[in-house]
């Protein structure tokens, strides 16, 4: 279909002289995803639904305007990210001014503390965190250290969960900020984030929270308005939308200051022309995704459950590290006497996909500042890999992937190994 | 076509009852298009190439992986990046690892600015730029205002050339920065960046140049590295590439630093889950732009000319804003008695889109600022209408354009009006 269909034009675009590498090339690789693809990496990034592929073909092809022009071409481009910005607003009970488009959760992230921060210099220097914040919180308050902010790191159980009485010791009358992961990405581990509003209140009702809800969104109920959130940041491609797009939730009347100077598009907040079929993009995958939000979720349920017993019932020695009541869409589990990264590739060549810690932080060969804060055996930590589930995973994916393990394990064991060789 | 594939999906999600109602403007927008659309605002954006819409369909569906993935589909996702940072860098004359891709051109430009000024705080605190920028730099330079930097705008001449006798004069041994616009987005003026990049040489060789080539990329060459440019910001949906995507040409030895922190994308530059189907986009657009670069600047000559001829052989009373010398693609009309967005709307009756001075501003109220820094006369400001051509318009387009404004001139007059109401 590749071949006969796109490649035509591109390889008279990129000059490619031996067709048949490439056909050969995209031929496998369709027969790879129809047969033997198990994406269990959705925690990094999600396979786009075809609606939202087709949704934006047409928007680019069709309605290509820009927003800011005058003409109906620049309206219908507008009406799109109206109705995105209604669909998503929608979904989280606020409402639709309280939404801000951005490039995806990072900026998201950078926009809300950097720019609530800047907007409200009498606030106080001192801000709040967690130390298993996503690289795109974790950067921003290293950065703002440099910067003469005074920052607390709150520490976690073994669960990963904050201990509120740390917190309410942390909270001083200049506590500017709060930032909170809502689910964490390497652990799915969820943060009682009505209890943290709860202890903000009782002690600087000023101090405003910002929940980076990037792993949290579509996948459970979230009412920022409810839970006394100011900021609250959002990431498409998480959820089978477009990459390159993300929102901010700012809740009516707290103030920040852009990132981005310029055109002054989204109500000033975030200049730049915006991407008209990313956004509309994300619209249709929050309401595909929001739509079946519960359903999806007992079916991750049901997915990590026959994960989890069937690594109980095998003989591989590991530990799962996500808690139990944490999202099921996120396992994170430890195999000793294993590197993860050996694992990782073993698991590929049965076209298994899974990640070690976060793939934000995968390149870099420093061990999870999350398992470690989690206080587990750095040697644990090394055999960790991240398996994330999407509703498109199938119980016959987990099953694959069980069989996988169990061969592959008693191979790449290094305990035996380490034998073997003293024989 | 789209009611029968696309709309049915789109139907059940956002619950929509009456399909014939969907499908009528759908169809309707379609003979639209077929018919009559005559766009003449690409430069407030443009019509995505269909070829860069099928890729970017491809990659969202096939190679959907996170680039920092360890695995096989984040090897992909990696590969596509390489590709179009290499053809970028091909068409520059530059090397790959002086191409950083952001989310457009408006953070390219901030990311320049900002970036080079925070990263090298002992080289000055006083910066130039013109009074015709892009409000994605204008902007920029107000705030720097605001945070304690000495700003220099340098004027322009009647065909909206910096004077080079002037920049010489403003750069000091403390100017770290010069910005300069190399095609205006209003009138196409072209700057003689060497001559320039030559005066900064002869006064002050540490100060480094950027130019926001937004408005030049794929339409004219460009070698930022022959020219002396330091930094140089591009956009990809200015040339029939997908919005929310641009590039930093950041030359090798200048350092900068991020706007956005977290997982280290783009050499710890950029952070932030790259947008692979937009960059692969991009990349296509790119080169399918720079391989007809000279052919297509022919065509836009001649459908000018066919413009402005036709206009002063009519009696339409007019003044051709942009100089002779200026980038083809872009003309900036001032008429006479008329209300600019009077007659964009009439005109867009006939299916022709144009733009009042640039789209990024248009809904703003002001008068242009380029057109006043030209020293026009208001009441000719106020009758701007920017035409801006890609090499998808045709001669015919341009005819049917000059037939309605000779039908429309006449009606909209506002001195005729006056007449008719004193009788």
């Amino acid at each position: 279909m590749i071949c006969g269909r796109l490649i035509p034009d591109i390889i008279s675009i990129y000059e490619i002289t031996d067709v048949s590498d490439v056909c050969n090339e995209y031929t496998d690789l369709k027969r790879y995803v129809m047969i033997s693809e198990i994406y269990l990496d959705n925690s990094a990034t999600t396979r786009q639904y075809d609606e939202v592929t087709s949704l934006m073909a047409e928007v680019a092809s069709r309605n290509y305007g820009n927003p800011s022009s005058l003409h109906t071409k620049g309206i219908e481009a507008e009406r799109l990210i109206t109705g995105a910005r209604e669909t998503i607003a929608e979904i989280l009970g606020v409402q639709p001014s309280e939404i801000y488009f951005t490039s995806g959760g990072t900026e998201s992230n950078n926009l809300a503390i950097l720019g609530y921060l800047d907007a409200n210099p009498r606030k106080g220097k001192h801000v709040i965190t967690t130390r298993i914040e996503h690289p795109s919180v974790l950067e921003v308050f290293r950065h703002l250290e440099s910067r003469g902010y005074s920052v607390d790191y709150l520490d976690v159980d073994e669960g990963g969960r904050i201990v509120p009485e740390q917190l309410e010791k942390k909270i001083r009358p200049d506590t500017a900020l709060i930032s909170i992961i809502l689910v964490n990405n390497e652990t799915g581990t969820i943060q009682d984030i009505k209890k943290i509003s709860a202890i903000r209140d009782s002690v600087n009702r000023q101090a405003v929270i910002h929940a980076d809800a990037v792993q949290a969104f579509g996948k459970m109920q979230i009412s920022p308005s409810k839970s006394g959130i100011g900021l609250m940041s959002f990431s498409s491609h998480k959820i089978h939308g477009p990459k390159g797009i993300g929102a901010l939730y700012v809740s009516k009347g707290i103030r920040i200051n852009p990132l981005l100077y310029g055109g002054g598009q989204e109500s000033l907040i975030r200049s730049g022309t915006e991407n008209v079929p990313g956004i509309a993009g994300f619209g249709l995958a929050a309401k595909m995704t929001a739509v079946r939000i519960e359903e999806n979720l007992q079916k991750a349920a049901r997915l990590k459950q026959i994960l989890v017993d069937g690594l109980a019932a095998s003989d591989i020695v590991h530990r799962v590290n996500s808690p139990d009541d944490a999202l099921p869409y996120i396992i994170n589990i430890s195999f000793r006497n294993v590197k993860a990264e050996v694992l990782l590739h073993h698991l590929e060549q049965r076209g298994v996909y899974v990640s070690t810690g976060s793939a934000c932080s995968s390149h870099k060969k420093s061990r999870s500042h999350v398992l470690a804060a989690m206080n587990i055996d750095p040697a644990l930590i090394d055999g960790a890999i991240r398996f994330s589930l999407s509703h498109m995973n199938t119980e016959e994916d987990i099953r694959l992937t069980l069989d996988a393990l169990k061969d592959i394990i008693p191979v790449i064991d290094i305990s035996k190994k380490r034998k073997s060789v003293r024989k």
